[in-house]
């Protein structure tokens, strides 16, 4: 018996990806005693785009979402998504609010850091996993799926082999712009086994249609811990469905050890919960594999063709679909991953709408070119990355190290604003957004934004 | 190189499982000639709930459908879905209607037949087999599969020797139900493999989630032909996605070589006549796989739940689902497909709403006992057979023995009304319906049911 790990990421990616992150705690709290109860490795309830979507929409303090999740699942591994030196933000932080903000996640509750870098910078995460391991969790070093000429299987084995010098506990391929066939998926789970030690735990995204089918060759190749989403909330943008994962390899070598009926209870309950949220559905949540063939991930399609239908021009659409993969080639291939897939996407759109290639060039995609996110996976376009910065000095170094302690600083920034070191790593991650929260909070006037009913809406 | 071919369902499976069987013909027309370029193994686009709805709902004659799609894909095979002596009726036929309908099927343009029995009493298949062979046609012989203790993997084997032995040119294994795993699927097959020549189609719904798990297990063990659907017609009650089956398999040595940007262009396309029927879509068209653990299948629960709630007993759905299973049981195991799934149902409601096991029984349930569906199998409960039927002589013989020819009977009856053999047809699956339906047409006064518009839905 070998049996797989399942973790179940309802509380963060299913209602992430299927309805824009808005599911409130809640919400949560009713089932969470069933999730506790039900068996999986890691329950991934924190971090992403939910810190964010709490503050922003739902007038959440995403700290006390945390502790009472922790408080809710005693017995289950509470796992976060972390965006390496980005934290949760939009930015690069100092090593020292990188430190306070895993201090405070273990703090509060996160027992599994998932630690990730849009670029594959590995200097971008080693902060991070020194923390993680320092506050005694697990690390989970990660390595950003992604297909271009320099991203073949050598390429992400390197990788793994240097997570695992960094200490990490285990990797996990994250597959988020589902590209993954199950072919590769065979081939990268038994590549990484052979040449590391670490379980491999594999996030497939199920939008292309594949994942399941990629969870059933990693199976065969040895992974570890597989993530899956209740079914209520899975499949389409989201991840494949948990039911089905434990019900496929129920009996033989690999069974999860998870029940299945109780499962469907928690399923149950949050096919209501969904009902709720109906107005941050998309009009589509079938499959789509588009991406197969323009590399262009289906999140990022929908959001290029609100952009292009707000200025009128959905019929380059076509065009602008073309112009991605040249964009990203000229940035020296990253994976399309927050933020990378915005810098690609809007010069690609400029490119098209000015009717002249880098003709106008954005600040993010100059930055880019200084290296401020760190390092491209291969090299970048010359002429174009001389368009954009001419002859200006280009970061070599990892970007943090140029970054001086900011704790003290942005404190006093929110000094009477913020009652904890929390609220201040709330204030570094999104300090416009955050202070108004902490005002209202304070005030006691924290209002979510509200939710259509059927009726309301058919009326306004 | 051991290419996998592939079916494509959306013309006939997956408008059925998703849409309630009500795309028009006229939304079938216009993508005709890129579903006939597109390199499908076949097209299955007729047969099924398709000539009921047809005549019933959208007011068209279901042979001038197959002769305009017959024209508009000369270069394809069609499929259509036959229930063996039932053709698409809800009784056994005599043998020379069935004989009559094959003929006409082939001469509109019918390619391949994949004839099936709910109760996989072979006998019911053997007069539509010869038919199809003896007009030159592809006979499919069908495994309508289901979990039971006599539903073990050398039982279906047996079936295929038989099917084999009838002539038929491929075998189909149908699971209707979503129950097949993928480790089933792969021993199914490879059994299948070992012990006959004919090729392997198969044909699974995707209501579980494992569908696509199974595909590539099928593939693994050497399947010949796998069923997809078009991505805006997949998943949920219908099919696995036929892009992400392509996708899946594409560079492999069982690559299907389909193109999946010309799918993608079909799917967009069947991606806007979806919306049309919106009326018809379920509430949730996700994953369901309450089937794995009561064995009941999805379509069956929902019909149920609507039976209950019109009787105001919604809350005795737990009871009912138990009660399912031990009726099929004192029934021998029938698979649970056309008709059989109706019979077990309703009679588990009776059973559950009278307050006292088969106090009340239905004259289906009755007719079962009495073998006019067939031969059970396995053996029924001997006291709930003779508190049905006491001890009125069971059939032993094939039920349609019984049957006089009646084609000529049949054509007398509706003298004047009919203007061909295949109206007579018609009106020899659909009595009453197809009475309306010939006066309407020679009156030219067929109207199709109307289609809401989400204005008027609104207002409504
Ligand atoms: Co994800
Ligand atoms: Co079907």
């Amino acid at each position: 018996m070998t049996k797989v790990h399942v973790s179940e990421l309802v509380l963060r990616d299913g209602h992430q990806s299927l309805i824009a992150t808005r599911m409130r705690t809640e919400d949560m709290l009713p089932i969470a005693g069933k999730l506790d109860d039900a068996g999986f490795w890691s329950l991934e309830a924190w971090g992403g785009a939910t810190f964010d979507a709490c503050v922003r929409y739902l007038k959440e303090d995403p700290w006390e979402r945390l502790k009472k999740l922790r408080k809710a699942m005693p017995n289950s591994q509470i796992q976060m998504l972390l965006r390496g030196q980005n934290l949760l933000g939009y930015r690069h932080y100092s090593d020292d609010v990188v430190r306070a903000f895993v201090q405070k996640s273990a703090d509060n509750g996160v027992d599994v850091f998932r630690i990730f870098d849009a670029m594959n910078d590995l200097r971008n995460l080693k902060v991070s996993i020194e923390a993680v391991k320092k506050v005694g969790k697990h690390a989970e070093g990660t390595i950003s799926y992604t297909t271009s000429p320099v991203h073949d299987i050598p390429y992400f084995v390197a990788l793994a082999r240097e997570l695992e010098a960094f200490g990490c506990d285990t990797i996990a391929i994250k597959d988020m712009a589902s590209l993954l066939t199950p072919e590769i998926t065979g081939e990268l789970v038994k590549s990484l086994r052979a040449a590391i030690k670490l379980p491999i735990h594999l996030h497939a995204h199920a939008t292309s249609g594949l994942a399941s089918m990629s969870v059933l060759r990693a199976v065969d190749n040895g992974v570890a811990i597989v993530d899956g989403c209740i079914s209520s909330f899975a499949e389409g943008a989201s991840l494949p469905t948990t039911e089905s994962i434990v019900a496929a390899l129920k009996g033989t070598e690999y069974d999860t050890g998870l029940d299945i009926g109780k499962l469907q209870e928690i399923a149950a309950y949050f096919r209501e919960v969904r009902k709720k949220y109906w107005q941050f559905e998309s009009e589509f949540t079938g499959v789509d594999t588009r991406v197969l063939v323009n590399q262009v991930p289906g999140g990022m399609i929908s959001n290029l063709s609100n952009q292009l239908k707000e200025q009128g021009a959905l019929d380059r659409m076509d065009e602008v679909l073309a112009e991605i993969p040249r964009v990203r080639e000229d940035l020296g291939f990253p994976p399309l991953v927050t933020p990378t897939s915005q810098i690609v996407g809007t010069q690609a759109v400029l490119n098209v709408m000015t009717g002249a290639r880098y003709k106008s060039i954005t600040n993010e995609v100059k930055n880019y070119f200084l290296g401020q996110y760190g390092k491209a996976p291969s090299a970048v376009n010359a002429d174009i990355k001389n368009l954009a910065v001419g002859d200006a000095k280009v970061i070599e170094c990892r970007p943090a190290d140029l970054l001086d302690n900011e704790m003290e600083k942005l404190s006093s920034e929110v000094e009477g604003l913020a009652k904890s070191e929390e609220d201040v790593l709330t204030y570094a991650m999104f300090p416009d957004l955050a202070k108004t929260f902490l005002q209202e909070r304070n005030a006691g006037s924290l209002k979510a934004e509200p939710l259509l009913t059927k009726e309301t809406a058919a009326t306004s």
